[in-house]
């Protein structure tokens, strides 16, 4: 099955009515993205420069394009007074960033702030003497990454690099500037947990759906297809489902796999997406199940 | 004595005939500093993109400002005909990059290039059974930062990233490209040798200058002067001379530095410039010396 990798957002219910900042894409295009998740209060690196253009005199050339489509802040970066400033509860890198300074610059601000406001600094931050001392220890809001791959297949004769090639940028420049910290970061996407964790809950709604009678049999084989054997078919064989049922996973060659020796060995090698449905139900002895 | 970071280009006559790669700074504002040096062929990532966008799809948005200053390539990105395709034989970092995805994707392509050919791959790139096997081992450009500082002080009330933010950036991506290879580069600038050594240069020209004659005392006393610790002191206190002078440094309180305990322990403290300059005199017995 393929699984719209941003899904898992729209159930962290307990962050839509906070203010979260969502960096990547072009424009605001994943502003509305996350409002369509149910996020409120979303605020993009782009809003924040246009306000506050010192936060990052590096862009100054790029000012145009922000004032384009920034929209106001809901709080603003007052270090006269800490407990007014813009307050930040969860950070999302939602696709490709376009300017990796300043999406640098402010995931970076974010981690070494005071409880996520911008334009503080945590005391605590690297300092041993302090309780809970070290870095992202002092309720700095999380970092969240939808899409993990290094590279991706652009209209270049190579590869060009990916929401990956942003996040190991960043994690370059925390490591410097925290002295060697681990960035505490959560991957969302494929061949991650949560991802396919999610794509199991909605497959078992739907069947709750198609089988709305008592003591239905539960989900007991999930077929996995994809065409990519690093993330879909990688994700399926890792994945042990919290539900008890039975994962395979199926590539198929007609897309990124096209073929020879996979990265990833899958369960079955099959033409296409069609004939991976033909697989699945014929090991799945489909006929012969009761479905109740 | 207050060093300009840059001046060591200035002397590598050798790549003044060749192609060179120049990135940072706003526009294409650091190609005309690139060609006072003395380079005759300077081409910015600003150039490469606005002649070939497919190189780096995500700057899309900053279209108009590249197309803006751009100058046409001197040779053409062109897959199927390798030998005609741009060759940069050195790439300088020389300025704050602006758009640090566009300028890690060139300078990252180069790395990986055959002989600085942009837009080939080296067969020599981590292969294990070929000789000279490994990264920047096909005689991909050389990599020169001019700059290392993390930190600056801008109009912002924290400190702001410096080039050394793009830097560690970019050593977290190419740690992950290559899977933990070290990134071989030169960092011109304090606390680093080359410039202290440049330094000496010019003073013994200088001194040949004011005294012509044969047999002169060789320079034998020189006093770093400097605001800033952890650059200006660290360096003077490591660099060892090759032409066997003895350094001392004197730290002012008129900059970065005000008081307290510095990051690097300095010959002598002293207010400003003016008292450094009194210090010196007395310290090298100026008056009791025979200059020739």
């Amino acid at each position: 099955m393929f699984v719209q990798s941003h899904t898992p957002f729209a159930e962290m219910k307990e962050l839509h009515e906070k203010t979260v900042l969502v960096a990547g894409g072009e424009r605001d295009m994943c502003r509305a993205v996350a409002m369509k998740y149910g996020f409120k209060s979303v605020v993009t690196p782009g809003d924040i420069i246009a306000a506050y253009p010192a936060i990052w005199p590096c862009s100054r050339v790029f000012r145009d394009y922000y004032t384009s489509f920034a929209k106001p802040l809901p709080a603003p970066i007052d270090p006269s007074d800490p407990s007014r400033c813009l307050k930040i509860d969860a950070m999302f890198v939602y696709h490709e960033p376009r300017d990796w300074a300043l999406d640098s610059t402010v995931i970076l601000d974010l981690l070494l702030s005071q409880s996520g406001r911008l334009g503080t600094l945590s005391p605590k931050n690297g300092d041993q003497s302090l309780p809970n001392r070290g870095y992202q220890q002092d309720a700095q809001p999380p970092l969240y990454f939808s899409n993990p791959d290094l590279w991706w297949a652009a209209g270049y004769h190579l590869p060009r690099l990916g929401q990956g090639g942003f996040r190991e940028s960043f994690e370059g420049l925390w490591k410097a500037v925290t002295g060697g910290a681990e960035l505490k970061k959560e991957i969302i996407g494929k061949p991650y947990f949560k991802t396919y964790e999610f794509a199991e809950r909605r497959l078992r709604a739907h069947r709750k759906d198609l089988f709305p009678v008592r003591g239905a049999p539960m989900l007991r084989k999930v077929y996995m297809v994809g065409d990519n054997p690093a993330s879909d078919i990688e994700g399926g064989n890792r994945y042990k489902s919290p539900f008890g049922s039975e994962w395979s996973s199926i590539l198929v060659k007609t897309g990124v796999y096209t073929g020879g020796e996979p990265a990833a060995q899958p369960t079955a090698i099959v033409e296409d997406v069609y004939d991976a449905v033909r697989w699945a139900v014929k090991d799945s002895h489909w006929r012969d199940m009761d479905v109740g």
